[in-house]
């Protein structure tokens, strides 16, 4: 792993373990590259540059603090799993979005067409199975904990897809979408290094789905806030997509044209305009507070558990990094 | 499992089978039936449309027989993964077609639209390994042989896109492509159901291979040959899609000019006057020996196996079913 392009709270999570998370999440990003280069000389050059592209790498980072450094060799392999069915999901998604860029690099569908998109998403997929099913005690489990995760981020894709342009959707509906679409997997990988019988799992559960939960949330208001230099996309893009989110559903009770707008009908520019007018409600903090307040909930639930002191500081401040990056 | 509209080959095998394989292959189309029913009323109504279109079960009948009457629980739900995975690239490769019909009936994304049928294959991928992390012994070999399965179905996905309106691919590259994306899949249905180290697991293995081979050649006859109102789809639609096969890797040799065509240029009516060339050359009966050579073969790997003569008949009989209804 490139340190120099990792962003600031997973450095210093990596700081804070010393020796052993740095060289085990090296391990695991060696791993991603090796299961990512072979099979086909196109695959190698899409997933390889969707592997290079980066990005935060914080699922395998919660199943390596999560196992601790027991069990290393299935944690690293589940580790690599987990962020090859996130990265599926991500080439996935660019295709139906027909996303030109990702984290500022083209994506795989921009760079090769959707049929070939569609066909590396299947593959990246397909290996993240492959490599569970690797010997190691406790597989099986693994893979059940996947593959019911893999099922869950579907579900919410189909439940985002039926909600899509319905402005009368509520906050109800847009958190069970967002338990499925993105805290399945973060509890996943709280749990996947973990032996079946570990007493720390509805705790590390809890923490996993919490964080899951406020991250989603903090993607939804740098959708609306920005800026788009950080965020590397243009606000209003999930208005752009049809998907309504936390902000606008809040924002729409305090300005009710909001709720009569055409979402089909807007443009790049009427979809900041609306940005604008959702900021102007002042919902973004209570969004903001909202996903601090589940941080807080996660740490809650480490400080309850049977953790070494190494793991609850660790975990702490993978939970606040989660915050960190969009204050 | 509707009886009546399972093609007559089938029939026959379940007729040969007396008792025991038409009640297991009810309990795989009801285990199917249930893994499609849950997870939100999207994927019901169109993973559920997908099922009921049918199809000829053929993968998990070859689960069911090569794996006998042993491992009844095991065998079962391999049955139903396999032809889960199976539906998904079925579901995903219309939407790469953008194919309005299969087997006579609307495909989900012709109903749905790319997003939900995208996500409605992911979804039917990931409950296949749900389903396969079921606590039975020997879970993980079987997840390590349908994720490397569908890892090869992926793979040739990637291979038929690398060659798509490539005239010059010759017909070693064509069959390492079907090997990939059919064969791996009629493979592992053969191997999935057996011991680890059951001794009849080569013999199978090249059954498997060999009539998945024979069953991809005569598929690409059909798509020259029709006649439509059997195949359920127009004359000449893999040369429309850009998917050179074997019928015309031998007819340019023997009508150079068939070498110099634009497949890019090519509309429905251009496709079937090709069509109507190739089979002028003579080479479908060429590819049709072919493929019958390789029933032969998956016939006599059987012969050499130390299995039960009712394994024997009833893979005969599958064998021979995937060559009749061509015929």
């Amino acid at each position: 792993m490139n340190r120099s392009t990792v962003p600031p709270p997973v450095t210093r999570v990596l700081d804070a373990a010393q020796a052993w998370l740095p060289r085990r999440m090296a391990a695991v990003e060696s791993r991603l590259g090796r299961l990512t280069a072979v099979g086909g000389e196109l695959l190698a050059a899409q997933a390889g540059s969707t592997l290079a592209a980066g990005g935060k790498r914080l699922r395998p980072m919660l199943v390596l603090v999560c196992a601790g450094d027991d069990n290393a060799e299935a944690a690293t392999s589940a580790a690599a799993a987990i962020e090859l069915v996130h990265m599926a999901t991500l080439v996935h998604d660019d295709v139906l979005d027909a996303a030109p860029l990702r984290r500022g690099h083209p994506t795989v569908v921009a760079r090769a067409g959707r049929p070939v998109a569609t066909a590396v998403g299947d593959l990246l997929f397909s290996r993240a199975f492959a490599e569970l099913a690797d010997g190691e005690p406790g597989s099986e489990r693994r893979v059940a904990l996947l593959a019911g995760a893999s099922v869950g981020l579907a579900r919410g894709e189909l439940a985002q897809r039926r909600d899509e342009f319905d402005l009368r959707i509520g906050a109800e509906r847009y958190l069970e979408r967002c338990r499925l679409k993105t805290a399945s997997l973060f509890e996943c990988a709280c749990l996947i290094g973990l032996d079946a019988d570990s007493p720390v799992a509805p705790a590390l559960e809890t923490f996993g789905r919490e964080i899951g939960l406020a991250f989603q949330l903090l993607d939804d208001v740098l959708d609306v806030a920005g800026p788009p230099e950080r965020t590397g996309k243009a606000r209003g893009t999930d208005l752009l997509d049809g998907t309504v989110t936390l902000p606008l559903i809040l924002a729409r009770e305090l300005d009710p044209s909001l709720g009569e707008l055409d979402l089909k009908a807007l443009d790049a520019e009427a979809a900041v305009a609306v940005c604008d007018r959702i900021v102007a409600t002042g919902v973004l903090d209570r969004v903001r507070a909202d996903a601090r307040g589940r941080v807080d909930e996660a740490k809650r639930a480490l400080e309850g558990a049977a953790l070494d002191q190494q793991r609850r500081e660790l975990l702490t401040m993978v939970a606040e990094g989660v915050v960190d990056r969009y204050s």
